[in-house]
């Protein structure tokens, strides 16, 4: 009897606690419903992205960097946030000068380069002498093709890598993680055998005459070469010529330099918790830009978004269980210096963060997200799949995050990166074609919605 | 003893079984692979629809029309796909004509229509007089709108539909099929009324200056009626004016007229099956576009994807086990004459078909199927999803397919259509905006890709 009464006692325990769990549930889909409405009718994050685009390409230490950290400040108080604040940061100030010009002694009876020859310096490289440096083209597609040919063939010559992102890869961030050292290393790895400069095929999986530009890096230890890169387009016509003429000479000119580091800060808005304010939930994405194009996929699209995600909590009345926080990060592109002074006085304030989401993928339509978290809260993650699928949210799968909030990592905060369709992005990626018009209306919105949603299941009810 | 031995046979029985299926699902994903790989590598498809939309637009019954079924058998026959045939088929011609204006009369001093007001004729409407309708405009959202405003306030007016797609919706399609009978249907509810002509807000989410045509349908017992679609931003604008002078004056002139019948094909090319050649799977999509644009995501990609599914079978030397077929159905926008004869003639043949696809959602990046099929048939659609999913492919569900292919609908054959993402289909649909820049190369081959894949599970494995 007593066993039977415990029976049917626990089970009616469980009854209410699966009614509850369901009424929770249906709550959480109530409001996940009325975030992307808001989103997708009222939303803010198109008009953000256009005015964010009209400022120009926000470099780091640029002028327009400071405009948009002012933009920043300006939109976040509008919108009325608990607190908007500015977190200082010291960031490198690279110019690209107004010299990029790589051009075929024999350019016949062409009076300018050809287009296809198109290329911009990569940024952190050194200028070249006023008067350009002269000498032939090597190719490579590997690092170990400079082992193979060695100094003897390389030495005062210009280094071509010229690998293409590898296109079988279904999505295009892996074919990225594959040809990238080209760009990042592939300076430092040349000048160990001599050569004198390096050109780089642009990562891109298009064809077209956009040079893409982005990071390189130098040894203290190797001696400094001007970096460039070239056009998809170009570098095929590059490998042409060179193949007709190995002896062909070329004169690569840059007046890129690096000024003084510059006083910049990260931009940071905030809606306190109404029960748990001491458990911080971060939204962000990069201020800063490469100074090619409008920066509007990468990262203007993440800025807005961002700021939407914690407008959309504003619009619709929904006080956060836990605090919660929108980032624009400053110097994703050359330093990540914004990025780890967040986690440096994050640390240095013993702030609690239990989650951050990072848009850093392009203003595409979303479609997953990926998960550096424990098991535990990746389960939690899936879960929640049920109810975000209808919003096209098909995958939360362990991954890589965003590089701003990597330096949060501590083994208990959860890190996610927003997972557009990555087709496109790479056409666009760093070059002038990153402009306001590539962008759709209805595609930024419904990441910033995804992201809100996230924010929301997470802020309310907790790991 | 018995009984163990017969537990141990069934297991050998069952561990043979499972093996064999392992086995099969393991050569399957290794054929998708390559499928992929071949479409991402060395794919035509987007070559192919540079063609296509280089011919112009394809309006049913128009010399680019003709000259795109040439362009098509063509293609399939330097494929070197077994059988390429052309089915006949007759079909509507409407032309546009060269007048279409939409003009306030109080212009002020320009002297040309504001271009917000952009109109087009709604294919199948009948032209106006020389001279124009001159009349003022009510505004109404929706059918009931009619009879509440009844025929006293509607008699010699022009009926301005101005129902928004509704954003809510987050993927494209619901949204459309929910303000679409404004287009389809509006001249015939009005005119019940005594309205002189309809002027429809276009069939787009986004705000621009495009007006987007489409079809529209007379009844023959009521008086017919002139019939334009107005850009997104002309609507608004239209709005506006019409609040501020309801008695405002507005003269709409359309020399668009039907022509009679002219004689047009079906483009088809087959593989034969090596081992059940009578079971035929189809995939395809209609060559007829509006004829404004260059029918690009409408439907020259559907196009080049079913040519390029076949052609994938032929690069890899895969020989189906099944018959294939590349189905370039003629006039789905303003008849579907070319799907209905195609479906008449496979009944008349007894023909088998056990699958068909159609991609007839824009060249975009693919994110599922919807499925018109049995049960069963769905079950063993999601079960491949376990394969499908590293391509990006992430659901099957019950749902419509594609017009073209619905009259083959015999609750046996399963019918599939392609869900490309959708977000951008509308801003580009039926529209001068429907060009060729407007594809993605990679998004275009994936989606080829996925309806071969889908070709080679049902072809080798059957349902």
């Amino acid at each position: 009897m007593c066993q039977v009464w415990g029976m049917k006692s626990t089970s009616i325990l469980l009854f209410i606690f699966l009614s509850l769990k369901v009424s929770a549930q249906n709550n959480d889909s109530a409001t996940i419903r009325k975030i992307f409405t808001e989103a997708l009718t009222a939303g803010k994050s198109y008009d953000q992205l256009r005015q964010l685009c009209n400022i120009g390409p926000r470099l780091s230490g640029s002028e327009n960097a400071a405009k948009a950290v002012e933009w920043g400040k300006k939109v976040m108080e509008e919108y009325d946030f608990d607190t908007v604040y500015l977190q200082e940061v010291m960031v490198p100030h690279w110019v690209r000068g107004d010299k990029e010009i790589f051009v075929p002694e024999k350019a016949g009876s062409r009076s300018t380069p050809p287009k296809y020859l198109n290329i911009c310096a990569l940024g952190g490289s050194i200028g070249t002498p006023e008067k350009g440096i002269r000498s032939s083209v090597i190719e490579v597609k590997q690092f170990e093709d400079l082992e193979k040919l060695g100094r003897k063939q390389i030495e005062g010559k210009i280094v071509f890598f010229n690998r293409p992102m590898d296109p079988t890869h279904i999505t295009t961030f892996p074919a990225y993680g594959g040809a990238v050292n080209q760009r990042g290393s592939g300076a430092v790895m040349a000048a160990k055998y001599g050569a004198v400069a390096v050109i780089v095929r642009s990562m891109s999986l298009a064809l077209d005459d956009f040079p893409h530009t982005g990071a390189m890096r130098y040894d203290d230890s190797i001696t400094k070469i001007p970096a460039a890169a070239i056009s998809t387009n170009g570098a095929e016509y590059l490998s042409e010529l060179i193949k007709l003429d190995p002896e062909a000479k070329f004169t690569l000119t840059l007046s890129c330099q690096t000024l003084p580091d510059v006083k910049s800060y990260n931009v940071i808005g905030e809606i306190k918790g109404s029960q748990n304010p001491g458990e911080i939930l971060v939204v962000g994405g990069h201020l800063d830009s490469w100074d090619l194009g409008e920066g509007a996929h990468d990262d203007g699209a993440g800025c807005v978004q961002s700021i939407e995600a914690l407008r959309l909590f504003k619009a619709l009345k929904i006080k956060p269980v836990r605090t919660l926080r929108a980032v624009l990060f400053m110097n994703e592109e050359n330093g990540l210096r914004g990025g780890k002074k967040y986690a440096e006085l994050a640390k240095a304030n013993k702030e609690k963060h239990i989650l951050a989401i990072e848009s850093d993928a392009g203003g595409f339509a979303p479609r997953g997200f990926d998960a550096d978290c424990t098991d535990e809260q990746l389960k939690k993650l899936k879960d929640y799949l049920q109810i975000l699928t209808p919003y096209g949210i098909h995958f939360m799968e362990k991954g890589g995050s965003g590089a701003d909030i990597g330096p949060l990592k501590d083994g208990t905060v959860a890190l996610l990166g927003l997972r557009p369709e990555s087709q496109r992005y790479f056409d666009y990626h760093h070059a002038a074609s990153d402009t306001f018009d590539k962008v759709n209306k209805r595609e930024l919105e419904l990441g910033g919605a995804a992201m809100a949603a996230i924010l929301y299941l997470i802020s309310e009810n907790g790991w």
